[in-house]
């Protein structure tokens, strides 16, 4: 079979799953992008910028399990640079494609636009090798290899990659002996640490995992859960990576985030004597700025690439190969576990005063449902939704190890393209919202229909609590947010504000009375006010960068 | 005397020129920014986001000899590669700097947000390796040396630099012996090189000089007219460049750009048998593709860093000191040249048709003052622009080496911040405008007055030229442009439409009769409609696609 290179890699990155192909034209991708508008399995997703085109690819894949963003060439390429080393950090397998000068223009070592204008044409491909955990320079001979081989990496690492695509190659037919099928991860022998871990767990009177992201990067819940459920071991998550347990199994304990967790998870998980830390991170803003008490050293670490326990380190294994191992594990712990409190019990009283925070969180307790992808900004929304209990089939979506605030407008472009059924709340402050505005006017264009909160409240309020409260650089300019759909094109839109709870009751019934549309809804807060947990950790965050 | 090392920086930029700071915070550079706003001779300039923070620096830079800008850590400095990386190609001095976890925090390897979560802290400070000219890590102990150092290199080279500031040295006191002044640029003897090409010009016919970037960038306008004006070289300039010679000198002879120049300038310069580069490169974007009919080989350049002639190559000598050089030569052209027809003669009938862009940069160029900033962004807008004749005090700015969709408006932030005494003039489409659009924001946060002509014609007209005229790729969503001030607080700017050149030139008398006010001008066109140049240009690039 003859295909265009191009044609091969739309026909790759379909068969492992993709249907959406997000990013921004540029004169050295455009006739790729014709492979793109006409395949048949894949639609282009035209994003307004490129970081927010990365963060869309990055939600997309959150929930569709690998994403595709396309560029050009040096302007494209490192306008995403942050939405792909955010992936890289919380492990989303995300394609970054450059479409790129021909090989003649980079031989000649021309002085074209988009270059630094130096003749060099490998300094970005550098700067995304730190970022992503392969690359590939594709030509006409080795595009049927380093295609596959990379994106395999994606998938089986669960990070991104960066293909730098020739225009010139993507236009080239060439010969298609065998088709790209995804790859089997290699299976690994973890016997011998599954003993070790089987070993330490039979003399242990309070054992505990911590469980974190990378279940979430990997969609190992039912594994993690049917080994919970036949060693009935007391399981904790990390707010990075909430959603990588079902909140309402038997044996969740609740949120361990180090010295502002409640008091019953943090005397169990602190006093644990065998802690399995499975696919999670002991991140700063997980933990209240490190304040376990635990030794770290003590900890069997069970993460992606990473297995310690004690001395024994391996560097090699995977975490689907651990968790496998682990549900061979003979063990069965009897002893008792602090119980779960569901927050979701309401705790508040309707008025027409000036709505708080925990007002804000508690009622939206009530409103998210059991399908919903819930989407939490890195910042007063983030930290006030942790601590919602989410029902087992809801997805919770928040980027607290790389926290780069803007993220959650676009990712849900992403997560909402990524599955059209479900429902999509975006829960984002004003500070966060305005930096990737525009990525609005993208869901208005292709019509897709997620709940937006936004939180008014006059700046960067997770700034203010860290250093500065009533600093000028904490202010933020004050928009009309209301008029924002509108302005885009918007006319279906449902616009809402909440003041107070009776407003925010009331927008939450018309709510759930029109479902087939975007609804939109500005919720005033005062300016000082903050939900409890980002007061806490604001503080560990000041005191760290002393 | 003693002082926190973030004051000390502080002194030393503002000793460097600089009195207005771009960026936005983060929990990593909050305690440095306390530095910044209680610094008398400077003021924090609050951008929406980074990329757009550097935009504004780049910008303000251009103007004012020296930008800034602040970002926190990870995902702050990495929003911002892609506007460094412009202000490395088209040589525009910024210091990036990055406010960074603690010393105490990097030695301990932890897992901090905004790290990729793996313990190392250097991958940030490699990647800006490749697109800044000095990069330096402070230090308690060599603050006194490595900010200067940087800063100074920033300079000389007219490139960015990038500090990293770990924020617990940002806010440590030290004694500070001696406070920073900026190091004179080393003189060098060229005297060899401009033997050469004394004895060049000797035999020469035809002679030309072509001026470029480098000129606008080293501020070295008077410099190069001192010499044509006591040589009688023709000169003509690059659109990359454009504004590095005046215009109203009877030894300009106009743009040359490839094989779309005018006839007569292009047969001149295609023509020369001495061909003088001073500070210019022949990029694509500025030869129509390379089109020249010289043999690149033959010409003498003389750029920063950079004297080739023949087989002479210099990459130490600095552009100022050539020029220095050649402001001794002997030398008097007494040939003919090329007259340089000004495009300033108004071509059009007012009429109520649908505006053309012919038109449009016809009456711009009566609308044009002498003491004016425009700004042009990189598609329609520049291509357009170009051509204009401009009277000697005006400046210029475009983007054409690097190209990047949406570098003007938030450019047009830091040019006007940085000399609010004179008229800006920003003419961007409307798919370059959807990019950066929130920085309009800013403009009307800390009430800054430029004049803003968009033009709405429905998708990214430049893409459609070179590659899918048609094609769903190069749509855009369309929004209702006019309204973008009122929602972001501006509501005394004064907003416009012009649909035919008899609301034009009302829209002109408008602005002209309230010149305190910032004017928002909404400018519709047709769709496939575009400026010659641009139309032609497109082709070549289509072209080196192949």
């Amino acid at each position: 079979m003859k295909q265009r290179v191009g044609q091969y890699l739309m026909d790759a990155v379909h068969t492992a799953g993709v249907d959406k192909i997000f990013g921004v034209p540029g004169d050295f991708n455009l006739a790729f992008l014709d492979d793109i508008v006409r395949h048949d399995g894949v639609e282009w997703i035209g994003a307004v910028n490129e970081l927010n085109g990365s963060y869309a690819a990055d939600g997309y894949a959150r929930i569709h399990g690998l994403g595709v963003l396309v560029t050009t060439f040096g302007v494209g390429e490192l306008s995403a640079v942050n939405g792909i080393a955010g992936s890289y950090a919380e492990r989303v397998p995300v394609i970054a494609i450059t479409g790129a000068p021909t090989q003649a223009v980079e031989q000649a070592g021309k002085y074209v636009h988009h270059s630094l204008g130096e003749g060099k044409f490998d300094s970005y491909q550098k700067m995304f090798a730190h970022i992503t955990t392969a690359q590939a320079y594709i030509t006409v001979d080795n595009a049927t290899t380093e295609i596959p081989r990379v994106i395999n990496a994606a998938i089986h690492e669960r990070r991104p990659v960066h293909i730098h695509l020739p225009i010139d190659v993507a236009m080239t037919e060439i010969d298609i002996e065998q088709s790209y099928e995804v790859a089997e991860a290699p299976e690994q022998d973890v016997q011998r640490y599954i003993d070790m871990v089987a070993e330490k767990l039979k003399s242990a009177s309070q054992p505990v995992i911590i469980a974190g992201h990378e279940v979430n990067s990997f969609h190992l819940h039912d594994q993690l859960e049917n080994f919970v459920n036949h060693t009935h071991i007391p399981l904790a998550q990390l707010s990075l990576g909430k959603g990588a347990f079902n909140e309402e199994n038997e044996h969740y304990i609740g949120v361990f985030d180090g010295k502002i967790a409640d008091d019953n998870i943090k005397d169990y998980v602190n006093n644990s004597d065998v802690i399995l830390n499975i696919g999670a991170k002991l991140t700063d803003s997980a933990t209240a700025g490190f304040s376990y008490e635990f030794d770290v050293d003590d900890v069997i670490m069970l993460n992606h690439r990473y297995f310690k326990m004690n001395d024994t380190i391996d560097n090699d294994v995977t975490l689907p190969n651990l968790l496998a191992g682990l549900n061979t594990l003979d063990y069965q712990y009897e002893g008792s576990a602090p119980t779960f409190e569901k927050a979701d019990k309401p705790d508040y009283e309707l008025s027409d005063d000036v709505l708080t925070q925990a007002t804000y969180f508690n009622m939206m307790q009530e409103f998210i449902g059991s399908n919903d992808i819930l989407i939490a900004e890195q910042g007063t929304s983030f930290f006030g939704a942790y601590e919602l209990s989410l029902p087992k089939e809801m997805t919770f979506i928040g980027q607290p190890l790389w926290g780069s605030i803007g993220y959650t407008l676009p990712a849900t472009l992403g997560t909402q393209m990524a599955d059209s059924s479900r429902r999509n709340i975006l829960l984002i402050g004003d500070g966060s919202l305005q930096l990737t505005v525009q990525e609005l006017s993208t869901m208005i264009r292709y019509n897709i229909k997620p709940i937006i909160f936004v939180i008014n409240n006059d700046g960067y309020t997770v700034e203010r609590l860290i250093h500065g409260m009533e600093e000028p650089y904490n202010d933020i300019h004050m928009w009309n947010y209301k008029a924002l759909p509108k302005l885009f094109g918007g006319d279906n839109v449902a616009i809402h504000e909440a003041k107070s709870s009776n407003e925010l009751k009331q927008v939450f019934k018309d709510i759930n009375d029109t479902p087939d549309q975007m609804h939109f809804t500005e919720v005033t807060m005062k300016w000082d006010d903050s939900p409890r947990k980002l007061r806490d950790i604001s503080k560990a965050f000041a005191e760290q960068n002393k």
